[in-house]
């Protein structure tokens, strides 16, 4: 099997301030064609460091990928640098040229007259060959040494991504030959990563060495991925099926998807599926959940609307919650969220709603009702279920996990009522 | 100053199942006591990727910290291999065993007895300090060899935030002397990287060489940093005043802030400082702007709700937009999304709204309203505004947009308004 290494510039990544979603984008992308990625290095803008990097990633990878350090206000370090490190001189490159003149004049949507360091993006090395952007003013460069493949892309993930995509996906495996790679993933909700691990401990027992299995935890859901490499594609599929199945039927108290996809992508299919409509009624999430529901495209073909309650008074005006209710029992309670989901179908005018309601911190906890505290109803026009959650982690974890906790009741819900008879 | 390297560990680094915030993290916790954040590397769980990045990191850092391959369910690889590496055994810790069981019996709320794996949570080489980890089962661990400290955390995001923030830092500042270290920034919404730097030129020619300025570029906004260091904070602090100064007047057209803080903090700060309330009405952005809102803790004395009017229905029965407007104009339009702004004011009983209705792709497009075509009402009792924004991205990116431009869009409607006279 080939090796990758990506080696990732800029002082931004080293102090922080940028999260690498590329190299996790690079290694999804290489590992569907059978590249695995080795190592990723992250260095500063800084001549000595990136030349080094170049050196040690390049003794015992294949391919190397560089990205970041070419934007228009990027320090001037990185294209000289792999001028000299290729030893190449910096020339204009008129179809570059042309291409940026074109996406000021035509696509960018920008006052003024085009920044004259933008024509900087059309001066590249004469020792590489271009990677065509089309959609922004840095190309991608390939360079060859020592028989070793290195190609620097721009930084920004949206032209980082189509080059990868478009160019050096299609040259890789038009040059290389690649291994046939199967992954197989099922998403488990409600169970943390060690009491699935301990379920799996027989099954990871009769693993063949050369299928892996990986825990993927993520806020309330882990992810379980078989891995096995071949060389015919149809073989290896087969190969990890009996596998796949023995996997599914372990963790099946848990199961939402055989697929490697989102929750709120499979409430949505199975809406789709039954023909049915859903909506949200949300406290304490602030809108989350209608955004995960939302995120998906197509959704509007199931998903009506929300109604973010966030004060007691949309509550009670929009969603008709009792004012009597919230004095008696408060905004965090049972009783309250079953009228806010019962408001929801109404209001709403959907065949299912989700009700959340809770204290996600760092204020506003109580002794009787502490931060994480958080009730979630679900209901159809015919009843209503309720889910008492008790979370214990910051504002943002508590407001991931409420969402995946109130999708997931929802999802059970929808199945159970779906095959019911009313 | 200071050197240090961070060295992740997993498989599922490489692959990019999971984004390496941690790095992100440590850097920025590392960047704000002056020690400076050399390299970061990944490898995968493997023995001699691992030895041989703890080799290469402690040539030129003096701190290296390692994350990952500490979990439950983790490869027995990297405990071990920290044993070997350091020259210890691995021993029993009855400090970390009782905190183990104590987690089960009295936090973790999970059913059934305790998995056998944490039990090995407790096991740890006997040349290394213990680091306390209170939020898991995973011990840091500390070692010392050729007058280099090595620093192992778990790759839980939340258990390795509280290491680092509870343990780590205060350890580092006890033992080593720091530089002071001085970051300004300021946020604009609204232009291109290139434009500011365009901008900026002049500026940037004017800094000493050791004061930067780097370009963070966001989803609409661009955040700018200037950084210096010295040996004391005070002086250092006066010394780059002038240059900040110069730097907000010369992007004072698009400058939202000059705290390194979000928009959503901005527009949170300015309605509580004036003791106003706003809500949303959102279709195309499904919920998102609420959920950056309410992501600031305490938003609840400013913000109301939302209506997420996915459907037309929603629209027309819960914010009240008339049937006639919606089948002359379209959702998508200028006259639909100013009823849906002046709804919001009415249901959700708030001084400020802004609604957005647009079309976010991939499908759904027509010649008339391409994707990326969004309308953008803010209002308030007395009068609406509305602003077009023609986005050509993908759905994520489009969602991301409008909400940037239209928080930003209210900002500007809000401070307008509560400086005139009516």
């Amino acid at each position: 099997m080939m090796n990758s290494s990506v080696i990732t510039i800029g002082d931004e990544l080293l102090i922080g301030q940028t999260i690498d979603t590329n190299s996790a984008f690079i290694g999804q992308e290489f590992n569907k064609i059978g590249l695995w990625v080795r190592r990723r290095v992250a260095v500063g803008d800084n001549y000595d460091e990136i030349w080094k990097a170049l050196d040690e990633e390049s003794k015992e990878s294949d391919i190397i990928i560089i990205t970041g350090g070419l934007g228009p206000t990027a320090d001037d370090i990185t294209k000289p640098l792999l001028c000299d490190y290729f030893g190449g001189k910096m020339i204009v490159n008129e179809k570059v040229l042309a291409h940026v003149h074109h996406l000021f004049k035509n696509v960018f949507n920008r006052p003024g007259p085009m920044p004259e360091s933008n024509l900087k993006q059309a001066e590249v090395p004469n020792c590489c060959t271009i990677l065509h952007n089309e959609t922004g003013t840095a190309p991608g460069m390939l360079f060859k040494k020592n028989g070793k493949v290195f190609i620097s892309l721009p930084g920004v993930p949206h032209e980082m991504k189509w080059l990868i995509i478009n160019e050096v996906i299609p040259y890789l495996l038009k040059e290389f030959k690649m291994p046939a790679i199967v992954h197989r993933t099922v998403l488990t909700v409600g169970q943390g990563e060690s009491h699935i691990a301990a379920l799996l401990k027989d099954f990871e027992s009769t693993l063949p060495t050369h299928i892996k299995l990986a825990y993927l935890p993520n806020y309330g859901m882990v992810k379980l991925r078989l891995t096995t490499f071949g060389t015919d594609k149809e073989q290896t599929e087969k190969e990890v099926e009996p596998y796949f199945k023995k996997l599914q039927e372990t963790v099946k108290d848990f199961l939402v998807t055989n697929e490697d996809e989102g929750l709120e992508v499979v409430v949505g299919n199975i809406l789709k599926s039954k023909n049915k409509t859903m909506g949200t009624a949300e406290s304490c999430t602030g809108g989350y959940i209608a955004h995960l529901i939302t995120s998906v495209a197509g959704s509007s073909a199931y998903f009506n609307g929300s109604v973010v309650s966030y004060s007691n008074s949309v509550k009670e005006n929009v969603l008709g919650v009792q004012t009597k209710t919230i004095e008696r029992y408060g905004a965090v309670s049972e009783e309250t969220v079953k009228e806010m989901a019962a408001g929801a179908i109404r209001t709403l005018g959907v065949d299912y709603a989700v009700a959340v309601s809770g204290i996600m911190g760092p204020d506003g906890g109580s002794e009787e009702k502490p931060v994480g505290a958080v009730w979630v109803a679900v209901g159809c026009t015919a009843k209503t279920e309720t889910l008492k959650l008790n979370l214990r982690f910051d504002r943002k974890r508590n407001i991931s996990l409420t969402a995946t906790y109130a999708l997931n009741f929802l999802r059970k819900f929808i199945l159970k009522n779906e095959t019911d008879v009313f």
